[in-house]
């Protein structure tokens, strides 16, 4: 009996999620009891920290400590890093099981969590000769995942602990970014471990309401936060594939040469070979560059920058758009920066972390990977529709769920900001343009401004749409070659 | 000396819209001499008609009889049927020149106008045999291509003479569509010709203000124009086929036959294999039922479609959403719909013409087709970015150069208007959301409601860019495998 990896995965979230639920339902948050937040918005807020989206429906400083500690929990075990480690760890249970009898290909592509696609990775085991030899390897090749997976498990504590203790020396240190925590009555400790997981595993909450916008002048903690971004995300196969060279160069032992060089074979979508490396590597600090530099061109005399110091200034944009491809903590105000930069934000959003520019050989590799992967699949995966069209209709479904308060509230209400939101769920980041009473047209007396983000001010439908976008999102790789039988000609 | 296709059929469309507008500019329009419109705007209109865009800046009744008359020849010459016939007789010319020497396949696949992707067409002269008998071929290809392009001719003087005698009848016979001509002092033969080349060529560019609004309850014009609309762009290869069939039933002749059977060893991409034309036809009939099942559903009761009858509604319905893929005609005022449904617009407008649902081992052909080609193409082409990033491009661009007004009158320059004016010209749809004074916040005294697209309220540069999109839009079959080297992952 063979679960579809998709199912287990899925599985996995929504576990998680729940128990975040009942755990957060069984604790007091820090509100009083007439505030209490809705069952709808803790559900929504636990499948955002698991599925590491960061949206919001709750102001964060109702959660109380203990509260914080769990979704702490949740983003760690969400993040990416994390879960495909667990797969790591899968992958070698069942090899172990299996004894080393089938090499059976088709099946070890779809093993665990990591399912980023690797072209290239089926050999098809044309010749007797490479398939003994193959069998041979394979004793070699479950030591090897056995030592990565301890790898990456050192790689976590390491960086987790790096980070906590770097952002509790600095708010130790700089007065200014202490008092903010004891005016908020929070706890430093759990503020470090929270931050650091958070932005580790790109989640992207912060324990406080303004997420980081509070901290803009503190320019030392943003760059503390950048590294642990990347490192967690975008650039992780880099940095892995450095901390094996390190190894490699430590201890000389030959599974960490093996690694290196049959980067595909072993089956983990986060260890990428050299040349790949590089290029994700270019692509990722290519798209920050050009965002820094339309960012500051725009927005350097803006309203949403003002009142900061020209080097805060430069530091506070870089640290916006890092953030703007997976994480989502925000230094300025989304709904004061200029809608030509919103768009290229929901653009950067949209792309899938390992997004890279290939060269022409790669890029042929990719559509032979595609031929041979297709044999094995079912009808089904060839009609998915592709995943544009899939974020169409979730945001033509909230035009409609939503559609009284688009008449009535045009400005809070209108597309841009629904498709900014759709995208940064799907996208699992987290940016949002929030909601303004200042902005309705025809005044409530009653509104009050909250520092959640827009999907807040939804209605129930169009926050439980939301929280399948944040599963979609999360699960986006099994859909990644959907839509491929539709030819736009 | 070889000529680039794409540079010969930029040259023809500049040099089509420079002469329009200079024919506009050397006759008198039908306004007193204080309103006449600027050299930007008659510029963008020449570009519209000959892009078959139908974006305006000008309202159409400005334009006097003479050059409603030289924006017909514009709409015919440059739609895409007539290019594409063009693009057969350069073919036959180029074949007869070469005097069947060069089975050259590389170069076959670029000649001419009719660029759209043909995969499988390169055959590769594996064997000695095959390129012998293809030699043989030759010549028997050569006359049917040249039959071909009369076959085109004839269709296109057929379907122009049918359409434009049932318009006329339908003015004659009818009184309430007769008034509005005579009020609006139009010459009846002048409207009918012009609106049958508009919607054959799906321009969609109407003599009235008001498009086709003013006939929404003329359910007889309306269904005289949609099957023009789909026997014109999106349903031609099917009905080019379909008279195939008819010839080769009545005449018998082989020439016939080997075109059904080789139809994409003709070169001629409108002409495509018969499994594949019928999966267009499924597909182009599913988006129109979909949409128009949408539509009904949200705008039954709406502001938009009230004071017509449950009949009407539904012809009116109809043809609103089978002009959403390319033509652009409209019957109702875009700003009254609901904006689920502009979304679902933008997304039709988005879809080239010929796009199809095709079954798995078609799929596969068409990663083979990509392959074969790669081979021939320069380095230049791998890196181009795909249609979706250049849009995105243009839709920034937009938001930067209208900037102040994003700003001062956010109801009308909201991102989704942009968006949709964007695609629209990309497309070459011509669908607008309009401009209305009411929708000012702070409202300017001197705002007069026009019946002219968007875009007319745009800076000088914000129509300079639609006027590149419109161009790219036209131009997009050259550039549709761009971006293959960028991969999402
Ligand atoms: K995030
Ligand atoms: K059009």
């Amino acid at each position: 009996f063979q679960l579809n990896p998709f199912w287990i995965e899925l599985a996995y979230f929504i576990t998680l999620s729940s128990l975040g639920f009942l755990s957060l339902k069984a604790t007091n948050p820090r509100t009083v009891s007439s505030l209490l937040p809705k069952d709808i918005d803790l559900f929504f807020t636990s499948v955002s920290a698991a599925t590491v989206s960061s949206m919001s429906t709750v102001e964060m400083e109702v959660f109380s400590n203990i509260q914080l500690v769990f979704l702490t929990f949740l983003m760690l075990f969400g993040g990416v890093v994390f879960t495909s480690m667990l797969g790591l760890h899968l992958t070698r249970a069942k090899m172990n099981r299996k004894g080393n009898i089938e090499p059976d290909s088709s099946d070890s592509s779809h093993d665990s969590n990591h399912h980023i696609d690797q072209p290239g990775m089926i050999t098809n085991p044309e010749t007797e000769e490479k398939s003994i030899e193959k069998e041979e390897n394979q004793g070699f090749k479950l030591k090897s995942i056995k030592i990565l997976s301890y790898l990456v498990l050192g790689y976590l504590v390491l960086v987790h602990a790096l980070g906590s203790t770097l952002i509790s020396i600095y708010l130790s240190l700089i007065p200014s970014a202490g008092k903010v925590l004891k005016r908020k009555g929070l706890n430093m400790q759990t503020f470090s471990i929270f931050t650091t997981v958070s932005t580790f595993s790109n989640c992207g909450f912060v324990p406080t309401n303004e997420n980081m916008v509070i901290f803009k002048k503190n320019s030392g903690l943003l760059l503390i936060l950048i590294p642990l971004i990347l490192m967690g995300n975008t650039l992780y196969p880099v940095f892995l594939r450095l901390s094996i060279f390190f190894m490699e160069f430590m201890t000389k032992r030959a599974e960490f040469r093996y690694m290196l060089k049959n980067s595909r074979e072993l089956g983990y979508g986060h260890l990428l070979p050299g040349v790949h490396s590089v290029y994700l590597m270019i692509t990722v600090l290519g798209f920050i560059v050009v965002q820094l530099i339309v960012f500051c061109l725009l927005e350097w005399n803006s309203e949403a920058t003002s009142g900061i110091s020209g080097y805060e200034k430069v530091v506070g944009s870089l640290f916006q758009v890092v953030n703007s491809r997976h994480t989502g903590e925000s230094v300025f105000d989304l709904s004061a920066i200029s809608q030509a930069i919103l768009v290229l934000f929901v653009v950067m959003m949209y792309l899938p972390p390992y997004t890279s520019f290939l060269p022409i050989q790669e890029a042929e590799n990719v559509c032979e990977g595609v031929k041979s992967k297709r044999k094995n699949k079912d009808f089904w995966e060839h009609i998915l529709f592709s995943q544009l069209t899939y974020l169409t209709i979730f945001i033509i479904l909230i035009c409609i769920t939503e559609r009284q308060q688009m008449k009535k509230d045009p400005l809070n209400f209108n597309v841009l900001n629904i498709v900014l939101e759709v995208i940064s769920a799907y996208g699992n980041v987290g940016f949002t343009i929030g909601y303004s009473c200042e902005r309705q047209i025809i005044p409530d007396g009653q509104c009050k401004d909250k520092l959640y983000g827009f999907a807040g001010k939804w209605s129930g439908e169009g926050k439980f749409v939301l929280i399948v976008v944040m599963f979609f999102g999360r699960l986006k790789n099994y859909n990644m070659r959907g839509g491929r039988a539709w030819r736009l000609l």
